[in-house]
């Protein structure tokens, strides 16, 4: 399968989250990529398709944040990575605030997703390696996957969080619509709900919206992925929450994703966009589901039998030793 | 002046907290109270008056949420002391969850205000203190003063944040309506706004809030504050917010606290309830005002010629060593 990838996606390095109550190091490395690189024998660059794909999906107000984040930390005499400490949990509205630690606060929701030197590069160039992988879908291919890093699910059209900067996978799907298509299905198949690509598509229409994930009364994102959120306005139905306890394997994770199946061929959708991440792996050191290598070939092969034109972006997976075999495993289903 | 401390409010004893981007010792310390206690002649115990007086101001679930926290905490297996590390920014709305971090999300705003084993001790007697000083105050006293620690303003009705977890202002407050006050206002005169005290009383016509603090735009707790909120519903008008800029010293001080005390003239108040901050002090290193320890007994009188009987709550102030000193010079005012 033709995948994208560029090497400035490794510019993106912070040192440290908040995570659980604790100050450890960050769990989203480029040591991550590193792995699949090796199990994958051939990526591609991506040509680079600019802004405008990005300013689909994503505020400007946001992404002049995004890009000024750093130097203004650095400028304001700060070491390290930009973080944020308060967020304005009741009552959010747009303001004009004039410090960076406010602005971090306005544009996030959690205290895990630092912005170091190199995330907006990083974040960029996977954007970039997501419109590729479209490009190539839109263009003939089966299916094409962007290898992303860092991860976009979790941030919305203005806000960051689950070291997640730029939704990838929203790119993706704006870019197929703007190139003609009618009726995209999103399937995220990661451990974590993609609250951030739910937020994005709420009212919409023509984006469903299909989560199988982890309940996020015990896990994170917490706030957003409950059965009862299914868009509203003209997205109504058009969001399908599918959560599952911890512990869920294969059997139980085939019933729910075949519930998420059928209601993307219901849709009518003319293009799937996947968000894989391999957190779902039994051996997960973040993460409490119990799917095994082995397993992602005939995941993959349920999503494939849709026989959509399907672009897939990586999502999360941090047993960084198995996650090139768990990547490859799934690109296999599609063979 | 009669003065109210209880030695459990040194219970509370975080460690570390997330501030401008590092992981940093806890500011809101003991040694604050420690230096008031040499500055003032003598303090008393407060009786307790129990839970009911708190549960007129703090929603059952929050109340529940802080007393199990850190139980909650250890059992999950976790060291040190509890944070929270993601937030519900985007459509908070009341949700079951299972998880003590999804709970700390969901009931604070910031990084900022760990819960320790001692937090909740602490926190209930602090409140006693103020509902001791409003004794006082409505069996006759002119003035009182709680030293409350931890401080409150920045907490709301059903979140924590800004090292406050009871909100002591609110509760004395509503401890003098149910004692008969028609009319109650609040002057908060913190550094930083007092977001807590707003939320609680915004839709209220019965009690009016007047703060005089740091710019948000600029300051802690940023999301709040703003002159553009002035209530809601009943509580239209009733809130009114002035914000100065760094480097305020006295004079243009004292024009934004005149402002601030004809409104509590024309309002017609009954009883006044003051949140005193130190951190307007120059030498205060988390805030940027321009007060001298000398000012701090103007202010007072100033405040003092309302000729209302006045409960005085103990907010923050983190030059340590001159914290006595201002505190004294403050209550000497009304003397
Ligand atoms: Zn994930
Ligand atoms: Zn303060």
């Amino acid at each position: 399968m033709r995948t994208f990838f560029d090497a400035r996606q490794h510019d993106h390095a912070p040192a440290m989250e908040l995570h659980n109550g604790a100050y450890v190091p960050y769990a989203e490395h480029r040591g991550r990529m590193e792995n699949v690189l090796e199990a994958l024998s051939y990526v591609e660059a991506p040509r680079d398709y600019g802004m405008e794909p990005i300013r689909r999906v994503h505020r400007d107000n946001y992404l002049e944040f995004l890009q000024s984040a750093h130097p203004r930390w650095v400028e304001a005499g700060r070491n390290g990575d930009a973080h944020g400490y308060a967020w304005p949990v009741v009552g959010r509205r747009p303001l004009k605030l004039n410090r960076i630690d406010a602005d971090l606060g306005q544009f996030s929701f959690d205290a895990s997703s630092p912005i170091a030197a190199g995330t907006w590069t990083s974040a960029y160039w996977a954007a970039q390696s997501a419109l590729a992988a479209t490009e190539a879908v839109l263009a003939g291919e089966r299916a094409a996957f962007a290898l992303c890093r860092p991860p976009g699910h979790h941030c919305g059209a203005d806000y960051l969080g689950g070291y997640c900067f730029i939704n990838n996978i929203a790119v993706a799907a704006e870019a197929a619509i703007a190139a003609g298509k009618k009726r995209v299905a999103i399937l995220d198949i990661d451990y974590h709900h993609g609250n951030g690509t739910q937020d994005i598509f709420y009212d919409r229409g023509d984006v469903l919206f299909v989560s199988v994930h982890a309940d996020p009364a015990t896990d994170y994102p917490f706030f957003w992925g409950h059965a009862d959120e299914h868009g509203e306005g003209e997205g109504e139905g058009a969001t399908l929450n599918l959560p599952l306890p911890r512990g869920t394997d294969l059997a139980a994770y085939t019933a729910a994703l075949d519930t998420g199946l059928a209601a993307i061929r219901d849709f009518g959708a003319d293009m799937l966009c996947v968000s894989f991440g391999a957190d779902t792996f039994a051996g997960d050191p973040i993460s409490q589901f119990a799917l095994q290598t082995a397993d992602y070939t005939p995941i993959a092969r349920s999503i494939a039998a849709l026989d959509l034109p399907t672009v897939i972006v990586m999502e999360g997976g941090y047993a960084v030793d198995a996650l090139g075999a768990n990547v490859a495993a799934f690109l296999a289903g599609f063979g």
